[in-house]
């Protein structure tokens, strides 16, 4: 038997993996969710038809968007993490024992269930004592918090359905709003190659640097992902993802990643020119 | 009507591109060649079934394999391209009026014709007069050459069928000896993560390092190829590929690119923590 799991990364482009069996499939009063099994992927979570994760490449995204920003602010002790509800930002913030606390805000609850049974080894520290679960609208659960976080990531889905409202001007200004005067904000930036994407990315540069005062954009490979060229943003009230970066001090704490390094920290800021253009045509 | 073009990544992993016409199909002495339009793409050329290029996404490879020895080797005189009937390397290196001769060394003629007619913006340099095309397989060209080229640049398929001599240690060593006292060999380095490609950028990294004393593998993002992690290989007789950048210098001579720049020269040396390991593993 063949079962192919087809995504359309645009109208024209369809990335197919062959699948073993499909584990779960459920419907929330947010989307739909599904678990498959694959040979060359492992188990792959997707949420409406769209890809989420994968085990075989999630700890790409994961490591690129916690280690980046806990390798530059010199003392997060406290943080939000909206949507990453596969728990796998978690994972990656409870290797850092000055960590005190994480409040994860996911709107949909069986997001959390369905990963802590299927997808163990992604959703395997939400219990950690320091982290509190909170199933509400990241934006709803903003209004009325200020001066609280030295981090906020948002680990949000594609910027339509029921992402839509994390990618707004009054998102990133309730987050700027709710970070501590030296607080970091990062982001999942989309992808820069097909049209539509790279629009897409110009619209969340814009937005983000109305609010903050640095804004930067990395990059990473992440094979499961549109083209394998994903983008993150590390939008700061003070510091400066590179020449903040103190490579000393993170590597003392003997954190262990699979992608992520101060070298490549640092490399990952350098992008393509054809990037740089597409972000400076909207600063 | 829908035709797709699909080409399996793994034979667990499908990526398709939706295609307008199929607007050339040949089979020559070694392989057959076909050209599509395509949407998403532009234009694109398949040897064997296997993508090569698109119009869309060319130039990362090209810049990205052509720009990098150029920003180091102060004096780049005399070229060999090894494959590369396409005469898209060709047309980068043409953008250095201190470069004298190219040559270029298909195997291949038809390859070649076909580009120049359905690739013109790929192919577009291989009239001019610094360019010497010989039909030739790479590794008997080699064997008569001694302490001839400032550079020589493997743009080869991938390492099976007529390819598969391009990637030996006697390739390499021939190449070393082609190469002038400071000479500089480029190599398209396959991608590091499916299980199959990781073992092959292993083997290659493996059989440079035992010919050239400086062996250095750098990456960048091409959305046709398998993950749109591709790596490619800078092994040298002197230079170091980022200690040895001469950023003013390449920044001086006002080249056109839209994806290499200098910062991201450095950074793209800057390579994912399990890539660094693939490769240390065969050091």
């Amino acid at each position: 038997m063949e079962l192919w799991f087809a995504e359309r990364h645009t109208q024209n482009v369809k990335f197919s993996i062959r699948v073993d069996r499909q584990l779960y499939s459920g419907q929330s009063d947010h989307q739909r969710i599904d678990i498959f099994e694959s040979k060359e992927f492992g188990r792959f979570l997707t949420l409406d038809g769209f890809m989420m994760l994968t085990e075989k490449d999630e700890f790409i995204y994961h490591e690129m968007i916690a280690h980046v920003p806990m390798a530059v602010h010199p003392n997060v002790e406290k943080v939000l993490v909206i949507g990453g509800g596969d728990g796998g930002v978690v994972r990656e913030l409870c290797k850092y024992r000055d960590i005190k606390h994480i409040d994860l805000v996911e709107v949909d609850p069986l997001v959390v269930e369905v990963c802590r049974e299927y997808l163990p080894s992604v959703a395997c520290r939400l219990d950690d004592e320091r982290v509190h679960i909170r199933h509400d609208d990241g934006l709803r659960f903003l209004r009325s918090v200020e001066n609280e976080y030295d981090l906020i990531i948002a680990d949000t889905t594609d910027p339509f359905g029921p992402s839509e409202g994390l990618f707004t001007k009054e998102f990133y200004g309730s987050c700027y709003k709710a970070l501590k005067e030296d607080g970091i904000m990062m982001n999942q930036h989309e992808s820069p190659f097909y049209e539509e994407d790279a629009i897409t990315t110009q619209k969340i540069h814009q937005r983000i640097i109305s609010s903050f005062p640095i804004s930067k954009v990395y990059q990473a490979h992440v094979p499961s992902y549109a083209t394998g060229h994903w983008l993150f943003g590390f939008a700061s009230k003070v510091y400066h993802p590179v020449r903040n970066l103190d490579s000393v001090s993170w590597n003392m704490k003997g954190i262990s990643t699979r992608y992520y390094t101060t070298n490549l920290h640092s490399g990952s800021f350098t992008l393509p020119y054809y990037v740089e253009e597409l972000l400076k045509n909207v600063e």
